[in-house]
Parts: structure tokens; sequence; C-alpha cells
């Protein structure tokens, strides 16, 4: 009987989706991918991005499935399917109301970012020139999540929001999308003293493969990226590493300046939108996931390690994090 | 080791919810209980109730617990909890949206009746002059609530309505509360076609005892109901019924004029708002319950035959029922 093949997880994705896109999945042989639901959108509108997911799962069956639980992860495997799971980028959708947080989760997300780039009702993004922590409902919305199995994000948030949510929440939490700011350095990436913090919690960093977090943005070679996982390793425990893309195939510009300005701002008349940068050539879709495999061993990881950081790693994660945990 | 004691559900109530009701509810026994949670609401305030109803799962989790499925109920039975499982008297709650079956149905909801007294978008309800059966959204809506497992509950909607549901329905529908029109002649109570069909189908009728549906309103005696009860077996086989009550335990009057007039009409100025009639002195809580066996053992129901109508009935409709059904 053949060993069977490592698990491959995407901890970010915000594509726009598409048949062709699932098919890519399918044929890479992706296990799992964290999709992003919503950035701006209130309750509402983003229950409309759940119907139209739910749609999507119903009328591409044959290469997508829910990934709720750790029942679908493996349901999903077994039948060769790629699981999809649901993640808001910000916490604008439980507008200012607890129980909506137990109302998405039964909707099926299971990520959710405690800020995007700016101050949310929860805490701070990385953006903002003043980061005053997680706020009040910041940790009831942390409690809440840690019972719902909700799974804090921290990826977009601030320094201090970030090591205050990692203090705060009884189980491990994520960094999805980011990669450490000593190999590129930008407040969005994340410093050494925070990655340590979520290593010591159990969390998991999910490497970022979009440009602007990258050392030589588009140009960025894998070995580069490989030899920046290889440090990082050894900084917060090989079984902590994960990837997280943020791979944006196929978006118009007009979804940045979405996702830069939603509308809390507006650009001031006759600005430029901001644009994509191109994607390195060795990671432009779901195709080219299983090749970082190269990469990973070709900077000194053993096949084990290798397997738990495209997809083992996550995989434990999430089975352990999306059971509900009424005691939280 | 004794027999188990036999379910006893009631397929309808709504209550003014408090604590003193869910021990009631406890001290009666009582394995599971159909709560309304909305009337005339559309999908944002409906989601505000099933908030509410979240908080007071939690908060008397002593007494109460989740009835979303077979498995739910068999929890709640075993641990000595009653199951509150969650309805809609109105489809209002899904706006236009069909997408919405699936996110109410997610969030527990698991009974929803077509229409309340008047027009919805899916069908007619019996107030109205003119009953132009379910309509096309209507089918659509039927063929979702299958998928999903919600099921359809005719109570209010008129005779064409109720009629054209049975047949569309590939799953079997329900009346949950409502009498016989030849015992109570109102049309909000059903034809003997209608129960026929409804039977045939694998139905289940909930007895009311809301005094409104019953032959002598509050002054009816329980013999006469089950002297009822036992001529409708005749009708419509005893495995097909059980008791919806429709109480209202604790409700102002101000409720039922919003249950008559939502936000859709207003009464005349001047006109006095309905009441509430008093209910019949042999069920006015959820005490009184147990003791409908002594009238209907009266009535000639052998033992297992009233533990069927008290309960055992709705717990082989509910928990075949509530599964999702893919291939609807």
């Amino acid at each position: 009987m053949p060993a069977p093949r490592p698990p491959l997880i995407d901890g970010l994705q915000f594509c726009n989706w598409s048949r062709a896109i699932f098919e890519q999945m399918h044929q890479a042989g992706m296990t799992a991918v964290h999709v992003t639901v919503a950035y701006h959108e209130g309750f509402r509108p983003t229950v409309d991005r759940i119907v139209e997911w739910q749609w999507r799962l119903r009328e591409h069956a044959d290469l997508i499935a829910p990934g709720n639980s750790a029942a679908d992860l493996a349901a999903a495997e077994a039948t060769g399917r790629t699981a999809i799971v649901f993640g808001l980028q910000n916490p604008l959708p439980i507008e200012d109301d607890l129980g909506l947080v137990d109302v998405l989760s039964r909707l099926g997300i299971r990520f959710m970012q405690l800020t995007y780039n700016n101050q949310s009702l929860l805490g701070c993004g990385w953006m903002e020139p003043e980061d005053s922590g997680v706020t009040t409902m910041g940790r009831a919305v942390i409690r809440e999540m840690n019972r719902c199995g909700m799974v804090v994000d921290l990826s977009h948030s601030g320094e201090r929001t970030t090591l205050d949510a990692i203090a705060a929440s009884h189980r491990p939490v994520t960094v999805s999308h980011a990669n450490p700011q000593s190999w590129k350095a930008t407040l969005r990436n994340k410093s050494d003293k925070v990655l340590r913090a979520l290593a010591e919690s159990g969390g998991i960093l999910g490497l970022s493969l979009y440009p602007v977090h990258l050392a030589d943005g588009p140009d960025t070679t894998l070995a580069s990226l490989c030899e920046m996982a290889a440090r990082t390793a050894e900084l917060v425990g090989v079984q902590n590493l994960g990837i997280g893309s943020d791979l944006c195939q196929n978006q118009p510009d007009s979804v940045l300046e979405w996702m830069r300005v939603g509308r809390w701002t507006r650009l001031p008349p006759g600005t430029p939108g901001p644009k994509f940068q191109a994607q390195p050539v060795w990671f432009r879709s779901n195709l080219d996931f299983p090749g970082l495999a190269t990469g990973l061993r070709a900077a000194g990881f053993a096949p084990d390690e290798v397997a738990g950081i495209l997809g083992g790693n996550w995989r434990r994660f999430m089975a352990e994090s999306f059971a509900p945990d009424p005691s939280a």
C-alpha cells in the first residue's frame, strides 16, 4: 500500500473564483484552501458572500467541498476534492454585535482577522500610527471565537494588538499570511518578538507569497523564500510553519483599491488607484503549489518537514482549532 | 430495568420565554418544544431573535438544549433537558432570497410556514379571500427546504396552498398546530380533504390547544378534544397525530396585535386591539402537558397510541425530517 500523499494546504487565497481556478486546485492536489469571504462588508453583505459560496460549492461539488471541521477536511481529502475554509479579513461582518460571532461560525466562518489594515472595534491594524492594543470588545470577541472554534487571525494587526491577542486567546491563534520583518522590512510583516510569541502559543505562521511581502518583490527567488523559511523555522519551530500565499489570481486592480480604502476613506481626486504587482514566476496559481517542495528541500528541510510546511501543520492546527470549546 | 419514559413533544409554542417557563418544561418532563422564533421579522431581525435564543440556551443550559437534529434530540433526552426546535411562522425572514433558506437552516431553523395568515411570496394564508396556491418562488423554496431538512409547515395556509404544497414537497410536511374544521368551523382549521392528503404524504397534524381553534373556545373540555382526536385518528391514522399546543403563555395582548397586523396593515384608529382568550383550565402551561394522557386514554387510545400522540410521532418525524437531503 503506498503511503498516503501528504496534504497540501494554502492558509490564504482571495482569487477571482471560477471553475478554471477550482480545476487548477484539483490538478495541483490541494487538500484545503482558506478563502477570504469578506473585507469591508457588514453582516448582511457578508451573508450574501456566504450564499454565493454555497452555490459555488453545489455547482462545483466535483472539485470543491466544505471545510468547516476536521471531519469535513477528512471527507474532502478522502474524495479527492479541495476543502474550502471560509475566513474574514476584517471583523466588520460582526458589526458591534457579539452574538454574530456565533452566527457567522454556524455559517462556516473559521478564521477572522481582529483588524484589517486600520483601527477596528477590536484592535488596531498595522497602518495606524498608534496601536492601543486589543479593545474591551476585542477581548469579549476573542473569548467568543475561542468558544465557537473560530481562529483569531492577526495577519494585518499592529504589533501591540498582535501581542495582546496572542496573550488574550486561550487557544492558539494564527498569522495566516505574512513574513518576518527581518527578511522584508514592512510593518505588514512580523517582528521576531511577535513570531516567538506566536510559536510559544502553538500558533501557525503562514508564509506569504504576495509580492509586497517578499524581500525582492516580484523578483524574489524561490531559493530566497526558502532560505528565509529555514531561518524562520529555527526561530519558531518547523511545526509552526505553513504557507498562506495571499494569492489574488485574476483580480482586477479595482479590488486592490477596495481592499485598501473600503468605504472608510477615499483616494484624493485624480490619484491613480493602486495596482497589483506581478506574482513571482514560480507562484502564479495553485498549479505551482506542489513545486514549492523543491525549494524547501534545497534549503535543507527534511521530507517530513516539507510535508508539514506545505499542509501537515495547517491540517493539524485546523483540526484542533475548528471544534467548538464550550468551556472557553 | 424500567422501560424508557415515552417522549413528550409539543409541536408549537410561542411563550414569553423566561427561566420560570423553562423550569415548568423541565418539571413536566418535556423532551422537545418547537418554538416560534419570528412572525413578521425580516432576515436581520430574525438573526437577532436567533442570537437571543443562543444566549438563552447558554444561560439556561441546565434546563434546555439545542434541537437541530436527531442527535441533538437524543442528547437532550439523555441529559434530561428540553430540546428547543426553532421555527418561523412566516417566510418573511428569507425575504426574496432563496439562499437564505440554507443560511437559516444552518442557524438552526427547522420549521418554516410558507405563509402566515395572508399572502406571502410563497403562497396564500387562510385569511385571504382568494388563494392562488403555491407561487413559483414557493416551489423553489419547498425544493430547497427539502434539501436542507427544514420542514414545510402549513398551519396558517389556505386550502389550495396547503394542497399544492403537500403535492410539491418531496418530503413529508406538517400542519404543526390546527384542528379539523369538522370540529371547529374556521378556515384556520383544516378540511378533511387536507387532513387526508397530509396523512397520505406521511405528514404530522399537531392538534392545537389554542382557544380560537377549539370547538367551545376556553370552555372546551379535555374530553371533547380527545374525542375529536379519536375521530381524527380514524381519518389520518394515529401515527400521524401529535400536539401543537400554540401555547402563548404570559404574552401581553400587544403581541397578538403584532401577530395579526405586523407592519403590513394598521387597525383603524380607535379600534380596540385583539385580546388573548383564556386557555382551557386543563392546559395553562407545560405542567399540564403530561395530563393530556388521561384524556386520551379515556377516549379509547391504547397506551402506545397515547405515547405516540404526546411525543413519539413528533420524535420520529423530526428525526427523519431534520437531516439534510442533498439529492432533494
